[in-house]
């Protein structure tokens, strides 16, 4: 018989993918959403694992609604992109096998082969073992880490990354210089780093709203944004280019030494 | 008679890659730096064409030093990756033909097809007119502005780009994440934006210290980021999603409304 999987908030485009994803391992897949006719508690009941992929703001309400409902030898879990918090929601309300996760990559991606997957163990090591298995069969690369360490490298890989494109393209709005210009003069760095601004810009505000928002460790990253910010901009002001130059080459060594 | 164009400063990256593309034109191509046989002086009253690719800090004193020396009917061009002072101080010491230019791309490059580069009419049409069809005809994009304006847009495609990859590798580095964390839980997002953060790092730090103090329209940019910064910050610090929403909202509406 084949494993259950439900997915509670299957209609958004990342549950959608992993319903593609998981349907194409041979899983059977049980969605949930506001509007399918088997409400979320419904599918939880049913499935062997049990996975949440709603906006961090409601994964404490959905957890919640659905633990109750799950049988004992299921596993919960989730896919949000901050892992402190919603893990030890899932563990506080369920006292079953649970797990962390985070996909590294967005509902645009055509397959799993290279793509990045962080686990964090919460309870049990069944179905840990199972998700690890399943995932690195398909080809997927998989960290596995504790909730704090993700969330501390997050509020750099996520953290910071959006957080200077949001402050790039709100600066660029600011100052009134055209699309047109930017295309007509732009170096391969420039055009680089607008493409990825481009593409923030054309996704969900409200992921990346969350994204800043519920990651604990985003408070210290943006601490040292800040300090650098107000680091170059002495030198800047002062027009002193030996500073800057000192600046940089103390960021060099650290930065890619290891290359 | 083939046409001579002397390179002051022309052991310099930019300045030899000039001279492979200037030569590789059929053009007679003599140089002179700190220790070449031949003083920038004597070349410069040698050729029909002198270019000044000298570090920005020394553009002043070696225009001085040269635009004596030039002949009458000569044009005098810089390589200055800002270009309202070294314009105008070429202007101001030498009576001829004038030319401003900026390459929009660094030495890496292997042909100047389909490469940038800008040029600011300064005084003169007979040797604009015949670098922008040089330039043209070997398949570079030219496009041809205004040295205030070239300014304005710069302070973001330079100005802005350079100061946001620096913060950033800065904040990593006082954050101490290793590089080994930050590639194995990397985001495409976060790949890209870091692999021009090292680019920048493995570079020249004088080159990016002097286009940040070089370029007057940089004060402007910056002014615009820092408000930008405390905007999402306020957002950030009072828990707004809404906010934060509304914010990013409101510069994709301009941002890719041309797309």
């Amino acid at each position: 018989m084949a494993i259950k999987v439900a997915i509670i908030g299957g209609s958004g485009q990342m549950g959608q993918w992993f319903q593609r994803f998981f349907v194409s391992q041979g899983l059977e897949v049980l969605v949930a959403d506001l509007k399918t006719p088997q409400t979320p508690q419904e599918v939880a009941a049913l499935a062997d694992v049990v996975i949440i992929s709603v906006p961090i703001p409601q994964v404490k309400k959905v957890v919640q609604q659905v633990a109750p409902h799950l049988r004992p030898d299921a596993a919960l879990l989730d896919f949000t992109s901050v892992k402190q918090v919603p893990l030890a929601t899932m563990l506080d309300h369920f006292p079953g096998e649970v797990v962390g996760t985070h996909p590294l990559f967005g509902p645009g991606e055509a397959s799993i082969n290279g793509l990045t997957m962080v686990l964090c163990p919460g309870r049990g090591e069944r179905w840990f073992n199972w998700l690890k298995e399943l995932l690195e069969n398909a080809g997927a690369r998989v960290k596995v880490t504790t909730a704090t360490e993700h969330d501390r490298i997050m509020s750099v890989v996520q953290g910071l990354a959006h957080f200077i494109l949001i402050a790039l393209g709100r600066a660029i709005r600011e100052l009134g210089v055209s699309p047109q210009d930017l295309e007509d003069f732009s170096t391969p760095t420039f055009a680089t780093l607008h493409g990825l601004a481009r593409r923030l810009f054309s996704q969900d505000p409200k992921l990346y709203a969350c994204i800043q928002l519920a990651n604990p460790a985003n408070r210290t990253a943006l601490r040292a944004l800040e300090d650098s910010v107000a680091d170059i901009l002495y030198f800047i002001q002062r027009q002193n280019p030996d500073g800057l130059v000192r600046l940089i080459e103390s960021v060099k060594e650290g930065f890619i030494s290891e290359e």
